[in-house]
């Protein structure tokens, strides 16, 4: 692509600021038109080192409400690239419905430098290439317009460009030695870029921009830009249709098929209990120091002992170690992001353990049934949530999801204690009573969860909790044994 | 303090573990209680290496619902450090209403060991210790429960604990270099601990506990928290009461007394604009490599020409050193926690320019005047907002704060021309038509505020818009004269 690109011929300069002016003004009206229609747009800014990216922006930010954008230049810090998922400062940074984000280069440069420095594997490349695709896909499906621009000058432009900046001393320390480094491998870059492109180009296709006449490339970005948010306001809100996806389930038993008879007495409980929480401490150290992150998901029907559950496995752990994320509605600037947003701006560091006490899973559960979304929306989450399970896992996170599961006479009974006994009365809601009505529904969608997003990397496990001293038992176990795994193979892991 | 304490004297083991069940069962009853009352807490815990603060934090959360409560360990890193305002993670760190912080470590130990580091010089060292007062007098006076525990153990004991862990291969690397050099310090550090302890125990009492007995801790550290929360139950929300303070205040004409007249024609608009621009851009890249944060405060009447003006200042500037954040109604997040909260997160970081479209002179405008807050809180404001910002220009930053001025009749043709120009319709609300009918009384208040908020550190002007060109030029010229000031006196600031 890059290769065979031949820049533009000259134009007439009048012209050209004559066109501009006018998509400076049909920009202006568009910005009004977004907010109404309710839709994010994102623009990728990617392109080579001096080729007028930051002054690309200026321009094409100019006219714009500033209620209405914002720049993010991804300040990859590296205790961000470190300990967390490549794409966690990108997807951080994605638009509220109704705003514009401009990305000041992305994902594209980020897998092309570390893969070119040696930092990552040809594996790993492949992986993110194929996470990013992954990442544009969601995004487009869950509503965001998406451009994608690449800024593009030859090797002597960016030559007499370089050179420009190093020799005035007001800006020669906007030369870094990575931009050195990039053109002295011009072509290394150039190959790299354009295997880029090919393979990252089929659900939102790049534009290739001449970024040695900046003014037909401003030009040229605000006419894509209009152009695109354009046909958004044409088609309306995107929703993407449910796709297929090969990932490894295992098979899960249906609810219905549960034995829920098992139970502890209460001699083996504490003594169980304590060996296992000690063992957790231990681990919780190790994984501390080979900095492998957890996270750990707990879903479940109302008063099947999350609570109590979830309190049992932190009590061991260090506090500076883990958090809790309690998962409610979600709020108004959650609500206006992509779903999965809320949870990934709540990962954990590396080394850290997050306890989700309910998950992403809400969307195929009460988002469904309650009609929060559409039908389209909940049958691609259960592939869209697999994605970002793997995602977590090749990134190193050991993540273990449990339904903690009890029957329908259990619950009654546990509701009506909770009604009876004044310190438990603000556990139970009049929604609660609601829910257990639906209780036949909400069976069926937790069965086609199960079945559908159990995978090797990521299993479910369903935790009988009428006996809610074996459930936590039982978790602690699962945990441990998941734990020590990590902590044995993450040597494995990596070299594989 | 510390020197003088005397350790207690050994306790009945089977009363002690007594004591912490019904304190443990108190304080589950008490997160109920705190939810329903909306009392936010906090519960700094300070103390020295190895004293056990971690263990005492688990104990003291192992009951308490993880929806409650959070754990921060402001994880410091350099960067942090290095661009925000040294209290700027433990003010992002503070809870919802309703809500616990345990914070494991904090303001304290941060300036303590910076100062016996010689990080900051002693002049600093006493601003930090005038901030962290104000810091937690903001707090309560904002309803919080603040509770300071300070985890003692003696020089030996220190020695004990450390060899302990060092000596085990598994905790080994739990013992950084900071704490063996806290240890042989030990003597500078109690006298420093003591010396801060002095100074910082006023409005906030300090507790000592005895981090040799750890059950002795545990049980009295629940009950000061049980005992706090009984109080604050009991008081009802507290509300500080307004303060006087010494500012160095600039005099302000009344708004009634400012004439409106002045204009400029296009021709020297357009000159002056350009050359103003220019320079402007030069002094960001010079501020951005002197690192001086800067802070560009609009208020004005509705219609006034903000976003205009705003959009003057920002085009020369490079788009991945600034933001603009435009300030609406609290979300609920921000709605339930300290007024200031939302403004501390949006700090720019040093080398950053942050420019406000509103701030918090909201809380001395229009919650006054619709009631949003009581007279107590924004009769505070006034010098809460002075401290505020003094602790900004006392980080570095240039902070410059504008009152958009025009007369009644100018936002009258201009509301009439926006409700009669469709493109510009969603400009003008009801809302601003029901403001309008109350601009006697935000006169009142406008004035007010700025005769009492205009310091030399941070000081208002005024800005006649009733022709807006006239008052971008302005703006722009006090922007580019504060900066060129700033950037000649960097050296002569740091060395005062």
């Amino acid at each position: 692509m890059l290769k065979e690109y031949a820049p533009a011929a000259p134009e007439d300069k009048k012209e050209l600021n004559r066109q501009i002016k006018a998509l400076r003004e049909k920009l202006l009206g568009q910005q009004q038109q977004l907010r109404d229609a309710k839709l994010p747009v994102i623009v990728l800014i990617e392109g080579w080192a001096a080729a007028g990216k930051g002054s690309l922006i200026k321009e094409l930010i100019s006219e714009i409400d500033p209620r209405f954008y914002s720049v993010v230049s991804p300040a990859i810090t590296p205790e961000v690239e470190a300990r967390y998922p490549f794409l966690y400062p990108y997807m951080k940074a994605i638009p509220m419905n109704g705003k514009i984000t401009f990305l000041d280069s992305g994902w594209m440069d980020c897998a092309v430098q570390k893969f070119l420095r040696h930092e990552i594997t040809k594996a790993e490349y492949r992986h993110r290439v194929r996470q990013i695709n992954e990442f544009e896909r969601q995004l487009r499906d869950g509503g965001y317009l998406v451009l994608k621009l690449f800024l593009h000058i030859d090797k002597a432009e960016q030559f007499r460009r370089l050179q420009g900046l190093v020799e005035a001393p007001e800006t020669e320390w906007r030369v870094s030695v990575d931009d050195l480094w990039q053109h002295r491998e011009y072509n290394r870059f150039l190959e790299a870029y354009d295997g880029f492109m090919e393979k990252t180009g089929d659900t939102i296709p790049w534009h290739i921009l001449d970024g040695s006449h900046s003014r037909v490339a401003v030009r040229d970005a605000m006419q894509l830009l209009a152009g695109r948010i354009d046909r958004g306001l044409a088609q309306g809100r995107y929703v993407g249709e449910p796709f297929e996806a090969d990932f490894p389930l295992i098979p899960m038993p249906k609810l219905a098929e549960v034995d829920l008879s098992p139970t502890i007495d209460d001699d083996e409980y504490k003594k169980t209990l304590k060996k296992l929480q000690n063992r957790l401490s231990e681990l919780h150290n190790i994984l501390y120091r080979k900095k492998i992150p957890v996270i750990l998901c707990y879903e479940g029907w109302d008063a099947a002992g999350k609570g109590g559950n979830i309190r049992r496995v932190a009590y061991p752990l260090d506090p500076r170690g883990f958090d809790v994320h309690p998962i409610a509605s979600p709020l108004p600037h959650e609500l206006n992001r992509q779903y999965l947003w809320r949870f990934w701006t709540r990962l954990p560091r590396t080394g850290h353990i997050a306890i989700f006490d309910r998950t992403w899973y809400g969307r195929v559960m009460v988002e469904r049934l309650e009609g929060f979304c559409t039908e389209d929306d909940w049958k691609r989450a259960y592939n869209e949530i697999n994605e970002f399970e793997r995602m977590l896992t090749d990134w190193g996170a050991v993540v273990l999801k449990f339904w903690i599961h009890i029957d329908q006479e259990t619950q009654l009974a546990r509701f009506t204690d909770r009604q009876n006994t004044p310190e438990k009365q603000w556990k139970i809601t009049d929604e609660d009573w609601r829910n257990r009505e639906k209780w036949p529904q909400y069976e069926l969608a937790v069965d086609e969860m199960l079945q559908k997003t159990s995978t090797r990397n990521a299993p479910w496990h369903i935790i009988e909790s009428n006996d809610k001293k074996y459930a936590r038992i039982r978790t602690l176990s699962i945990i441990v044994k998941a734990l020590e795994e990590a902590c044995d193979n993450r040597f494995k892991q990596i070299m594989e």
